[in-house]
């Protein structure tokens, strides 16, 4: 049950809420979710609760939502989130374009490849600086001086950047670097960062797991958004099969699903999902098609060179031809999903 | 190695081929494929032969497969393969849309949706006989007499039809009645099966098995060609995961990885691979984009009603506003296919 | 809802009973099993017939059972079912040992290997003659003749032979060398060749498919025994996971899962479950620890040069000492099971 | 390549060896290992560096290892490491218990169950002060007051501890009341809190994340064990696969594989394995026979009331249970390992 509160209502009042809910042993949470305060219950259990909450007069309403994840569904929130970072919308009419190298290798590399992406028409940058990597002998990234050589290059060429953090501390190391802070799929539970991310004024670009069920990739939003956070950006980047030909394998039925079933929007990362540079075109030209808010695509000016992802990586050429296919496509698709406003809309 | 000999070489010179492999301790098969007498060695440890073997004149060439599967493979025939059946092309310039219900459930039934999906454009009918069931207590289908039902309706509508066989016995039951066999998801490695197919003088449509790695579903393809029978259709329709909201995970990157390596056409089939109606459309249109070469749909007048697969059948409108979104995909589909042909060519 | 029959009924009586049926719309099937004549009903809407069943005189009971499938259910029949092939008992008091080659290969490779197995303890001697294989250019085995052989060796050392079939006609051609069925994890929903053996007289050894759920492997157990056939051995041999460095992943937790649902008996095949000989020991001790009623093990006396499935074949001396381990650790592992049987009792 | 130095030698000689190794662009990291110091070579194209620094007297050997794991390798260590935590031996001659609730719920409730498990003959305490949970919305440990109860508790009954890390800044807070740091399946990929672990002077238990393969599991012990950290426990606890009847899937062929490639003990945790009571013996009972070192096992007084995990702890006669079929095997299961030693040994 959520219980949403009239704006700028007295504290004295929302404590007795309060205590009317510790009375009848209620565990909740108190947020500050987009311009409304909500109290959060956290057992369904307590629903009966309703009509005595209802009585206080500063209570707006009272909704009580069916999925697991709460603030991050469609139930409680039906139309698309946006997300707005210095002037691209997320989850607006049009997909975004999120583009970069894996690692940021050198100022130099950072820049050549700013240049590319924002001629080409990326709308954001993106570049790791802390690399979660399976081997410790392997290149974990030049942390914060990479931060500084991203968010020069970005600002530079008018392209808000999005790059990984790892741990708590890194959120404040990249605070001033960075425009949205990524969790990667390996940290997709790691609930204390999720939870501090929660508390940060900038969005969050949250990969799914390579195991992750729908119920867990859309609590670990949850984690983010009742700490205040509403800006969450999900991202499917594949998940562990069997399959052995490539990397992973990338799960297209989960767009429509999550735009069925949540009001966040939605991005696709073939480069991840995939594994091999060949099947990044057609792979990101799918997951648009099917419904995807946007798409990270890695980008290197010499893949076979690359400190990591290089075999996932497009070259410049590579990447234009994608963008140029994606010109081609975007009209059709876009008219199909406007058509959609009228009716039963899974893209809604 | 495959060895490839001159048209019209006399059956004494062939003789004295096989002598001088079997004198040298090679397994082999002899196999007429599209128009060509064909010796494939199946060790590779007997490319040593391949000088010997040249010196007989009517010896047009010897190829070296480096992939496991040869016949089926691109290294074999550069060329995408198009498969004609009652004047509908299948792996040509546009793809195909195979639409009817789960199952045949009656004369009046089978009609009803024949008239609809070829008065939207369908190319080819499909429609199920032999139903192959998790329990022996579910509705297996209704057999030949279904099967017949299916062949006037899609003579009458002139849609070439399709439907699965399970058993060797099935194909000549179903002889007269059905233009493409299809062998079910469960049947893929049903060895047998595959070979008397690969004797049959029609069409083979082979779903992939729910967890069948790429190597395992070409080599089933293999099976039915080097029985002769070149004309295989590929099908993707959802490989087991650990995912639980839809029935299987839709492996998209396997249409692009397949379009690579094999000159077979792949189509996809939506309803299977998400077990969702309201996923269809995105899915399809997705698979459709990454370069399949057509789709299977199921469509039931009343999905509620439909005495198998109700929850991924769509109904007519929805079928329409499939059809529709295509037309106004397909365009720009094409054309960014058909741009591939000049330098590397993942869709050649 | 299963009906029950008193023994030596009337067909008339019968009749009286199939019109009531019919006349309810209840679709229903008529089986002889275990010397009982059963109906099932197909669906689970129909329990409101059981009072009017019931007032046949001729119906001793009316079974309504919760799960899917039926005759395999240990809600039908609590004991453990036993099945007694030439003097063996599987699902008795004791784990029994089938063993021997992948393929049988020579008369000479089978009569080796009979005799090192049938001196070590062995109850069962296995070996492939029609092999499943996932290439066409692979040794597809040696049929009716290895057969024969097989057939000889297990006569001579007393030892029932098990050998797997791949089609219809292959139970005729195998019927008089065969003393148990194998159907391989690749046919396992082959559902015609499930119901013919279901009308044969020799019991059946079925494999789980490699991505069998419980459900499924039960439901193709339950395809045989509702023609008849109440024979059924179970074998788990490994199911496909993202796992890497073992050829199938053994899921031990199936073992004691199949003893609570099922009455049905339970071996494990840890060569294919593990794909390495070194593996097959441990896992298979484990196994019957966890509950096992027997074990597959390949056998070879030079697994280097087995025609298939070397690397996960025992030698000789590999074979003895898994014997012997079994021995140390078998009086426990009984003790452990028959305390079992006050109380709760998974392992019943 | 790990290049081992003599003893005792100077900082200023190592600094020869550094130089040498800048010079010729090796990445290297030192470590102080089990009194050893090593420098490990990140790439394997530096192994031409051997020669070179093999003239320096103070070296005193160079290994070159073959698998990406190095020092949690067999290859770099032969003998089985054994942790010694208060006077408890894991990895020894003898499996250890390792019992307690999912998380400690009140002063009592630990203490009733320390008091039990003790009794029985447990070795180790566990209980979650920090408690990992999909939702945000559900119980998350009382943190450092129950890591109080729980070390209060551990001491008065003689055992040692064991409770979970999801924070760097928990390793402080925890760090006088836990004698072993867990990490949990989640954060099986926290890379910066492995190496946080690895400079903490305490043993760590590394739970397997649910889809983590081999390398990625021994790598993540490799973090932990190249800041210096010999100390780390491995646990199986179940893989998430298709299968759909159990909470994952016990993969117990890793067990011999893991005590094939690694020195390092591995327990399982037939709870997590499982997640159902009634699994929770067989598996257990398996899991030891087929080499584990020890085994996780969730108690509760009166499961069906537990804050988390109810449905797959075990109660107190549950547990009884457990430990004296336990006993039983105890001693041919030790016979079995133990005969080993002579010849290829996998158990070793």
């Amino acid at each position: 049950m959520l219980i949403v509160i009239e704006p700028n209502t007295d504290e004295n009042k929302l404590a007795k809420l309060s205590e009317l809910l510790i009375e009848n042993n209620a565990e909740f949470k108190e947020v500050n979710f987009l311009n409304e305060k909500i109290f959060i219950l956290f057992s369904s259990k307590k629903e009966e609760l309703a009509e005595k909450v209802l009585k206080f007069g500063f209570v707006k309403k009272v909704l009580t939502i069916k999925s697991p994840f709460r603030l991050s569904s469609r139930e409680f929130k039906a139309e698309n989130s946006k997300i707005i970072v210095g002037g691209v919308v997320i989850g607006g009419s049009e997909p975004v374009i999120m583009s970069g190298p894996c690692s940021v290798e050198s100022e130099e590399q950072i820049w050549e490849i700013a240049r590319e992406v924002a001629s080409k028409g990326a709308d954001i940058l993106r570049g790791g600086v802390y690399k979660p990597r399976t081997s410790p002998y392997s290149f974990q990234g030049f942390g914060v001086q990479a931060a500084k050589w991203l968010a020069e290059a970005g600002r530079y060429y008018k392209l808000p950047v999005v790059s990984e953090v790892m741990e708590i501390s890194d959120i404040t190391e990249l605070y001033d670097y960075v425009d949205i802070f990524q969790i990667g799929a390996r940290n997709m539970q790691n609930f204390k960062l999720l939870k501090e991310l929660g508390k940060a004024e900038k969005p969050v670009l949250l990969k799914r797991g390579n195991s992750a069920t729908l119920n867990e990739f859309l609590m670990s939003a949850e984690y983010i958004l009742c700490e205040g956070n509403s800006n969450v950006i999900l991202c499917e980047r594949g998940i562990r099969t069997f399959v052995e030909y490539t990397r992973n394998t990338f799960d297209l039925n989960i767009i429509p699903t999550i735009k069925e079933l949540s009001h966040l929007p939605i991005v696709i990362d073939a480069s991840h999902a995939t594994g091999r540079s060949e099947l990044v075109k057609p792979v990101t030209l799918a997951g648009l098609t099917a419904g995807a808010d946007g798409f990270i695509v890695e980008v290197h000016p010499r893949p076979s060179e690359a400190f990591s992802d290089g075999e996932q990586s497009l070259n410049f050429s590579e990447f234009s031809q994608l963008i140029e296919d994606w010109k081609l496509l975007k009209g059709p698709v876009l008219t199909i999903r406007n058509k959609k406003t009228a009716g039963k809309n899974l893209h809604a």
